[in-house]
């Protein structure tokens, strides 16, 4: 029995049972119904939403209603930048991009670079500066509307936000953030108030505030949906993802200490290779002859998996490769050689992003028109 | 037996034996040695010294040793901008500028809006604000020199602020701030972080750090002195104040909600007179038959007390004042006219200096060589 599974916004482990964390958090899973009405609105699909990597939700239908209204809604996500990134990482900004793209919406995008001071004993800030700037860029590479987007990292922009935070704050006491986040009296005072910073995008406009985020992050947003009232705001909606697994399989986290359980965004062609080849947990049988005879199992490989949600998008192509590694008529060497492919060239092309966005960085944190905006407050 | 006194610096009640807060807070007591230490360095004298106002110190010798090799010290104080200000909250700015002019020093003073908005549950933050601005005209009324005092309000500069305030709340638990500051689990999460932003001037020079300020705020500095080396700085010095007895009595606590408590700034000379015949606490006798009989007692007559404290440096004129109060020659509403006519005198003063102080805000806040450096760190 694998019910065991920790999600915090610090720690995810075990085997993850979705259905059960939706009941846990008391989020809404997302119907086909609500699928539909996305679907309607943004003229389009996305396959992260079809695949169901994007699963539950608080109240994005009230953000698809205010959008259908006229009011539209605004995009809030983010990043603490406490390492390099890897793929995991960047599949909710592949998603947000899309979302600003489709709802033409403005999206802050918060670099929690205090966070990671506060939370990582031995962190050193001029170590996290450097990532949270690297960071930066990978984000950027994705994409968004460089005039209306703004992406800022907490220790230069908390002047700015601090009228907003001190509000939040006070509406907060330490008997919420321990029973929320689990903070004893050994946390620090930077920990403490830390769920105030990272709440405080969610009061940046007077309209529904979207974020697209792991679902490891919804216990800010529930502490944010009911303080929101008593500042006068709307509640703030979030739709969730799931976690993409890690190499070695759901029950082993990516982690920056283990490079080999993730591909980062710097790996080369040759260590990608490598780490797939040798690292990615296998649903195929231990002898060619017995994987013909008795085939592979798609469900727990994670090559599969990978591609499923999100280097295959084409759902055809996909079915096609789930019946041949299940018939046995795909070998694991094969299979895993696909994704190999796959993530090669979605790499080289994010690095060629990468150093094109360098030149929009400036426009992103300081001087386009949303950014001006927020530094002008 | 009234030993029961409670300092803290959100309270202070009780009727404070300085002695013994000398004992419990663990401060040092400004001796005679020093008292000469400091004369001959400054080459003059402060009545705010040779009363035994500023009565009790941390490492304050160290700093004066810092001042000897030439390394000097700064000054850092500030003001918590509940309401409109009083004598009290004067007294201590006016010692601090003699510190500045003597030593030459550098002198923060920052303006804690943040702290009045967590700590008073029904504090609009507009009002607030109104205060703050108030507030830092009636202390750039002092005379600070604008190219070397700078005068910020936390929820304006904490942009500028927080890098440090992060190392400070990564150093600070909740068991602390519970064990210094009394505070529990109700306590808003604004509050529990305040301390790293109230320590943040301790840590903005390299130099010792000197805070004359009244005695409530030592905790502060005594959890600011445990982390400096470990932040790789001086221990914060301090020399400390007494409290300004309130007008009813020293038991009687000062109190913007009891307006009668204190003389404010803003009191024109009626209310002044009316506030002392009727408010001062007497050590006079019932009728001017028995007055002139056995005399007064100053030791307990809050108008002798103010004149001794701020109102009548020159020590000569206050012990002939002394002895005719004692020996029933003057009268207690002589001796009340005698404050009345002083505190009106410095009060017309003041309100011609703060006027003329309006024009120099913007050096003490933006433009000012210290502001300007501060704001372009």
């Amino acid at each position: 029995m694998k019910e065991k599974f920790t999600v915090t916004p610090w720690e995810v482990s075990g085997l993850v049972d979705y259905d059960k964390l939706i009941e846990r958090f008391g989020t809404q899973k997302i119907d086909n119904d609500l699928l539909e009405r996305i679907k309607k609105l943004a003229r389009d699909s996305h396959f992260l939403l079809d695949n169901g990597f994007f699963f539950s939700h608080r109240d994005l239908d009230k953000a698809l209603e205010s959008y259908e209204k006229g009011d539209g809604f605004y995009l809030y996500t983010g990043r603490g930048p406490s390492g390099d990134m890897h793929i995991g990482h960047l599949i909710p900004f592949v998603f947000t991009k899309w979302l600003q793209e489709k709802f033409n919406a403005n999206l802050y995008i918060q670099i929690t670079d205090d966070e990671k001071f506060f939370f990582k004993d031995d962190a050193k800030f001029e170590e996290i500066e450097k990532y949270a700037e690297d960071n930066i860029l990978d984000i950027a590479a994705i994409g968004f509307d460089p005039e209306k987007t703004f992406i800022f990292r907490d220790s230069e922009y908390l002047g700015k936000m601090y009228p907003i935070v001190m509000r939040i704050a006070k509406k907060v006491n330490f008997s919420n953030v321990r029973a929320v986040f689990g903070f004893k009296n050994e946390t620090n005072i930077g920990m403490i108030f830390f769920p105030a910073i990272q709440m405080a995008p969610c009061f940046f406009e007077k309209k529904i505030c979207l974020i697209p985020a792991a679902i490891d992050q919804d216990p800010y947003w529930r502490v944010a949906r009911d303080i929101a009232p008593k500042l006068g705001y709307p509640k703030t909606a979030a739709i969730h993802s799931k976690f993409l697994p890690s190499l070695q399989g759901p029950e082993i986290k990516m982690s920056a200490s283990l490079k080999e359980t993730a591909i980062y965004l710097s790996d080369d062609p040759k260590t990608v290779k490598e780490k797939i080849m040798k690292y990615a947990f296998s649903g195929g049988q231990p002898t060619i002859k017995e994987h013909r005879e008795k085939g592979g199992n798609p469900e727990i490989d994670i090559s599969y998996q990978w591609l499923s949600i999100f280097f295959e998008p084409d759902q055809k192509k996909l079915k096609k490769i789930y019946d041949d590694y299940k018939s046995g008529k795909l070998l694991t060497g094969e299979l895993k050689q696909i994704l190999i492919d796959k993530i090669n060239d979605f790499l080289e092309n994010h690095r060629k992003q990468k150093e094109k966005a360098a030149k929009l960085i400036d426009k992103f944190k300081y001087n386009g028109n949303l950014a001006k905006k927020m530094w002008n407050l």
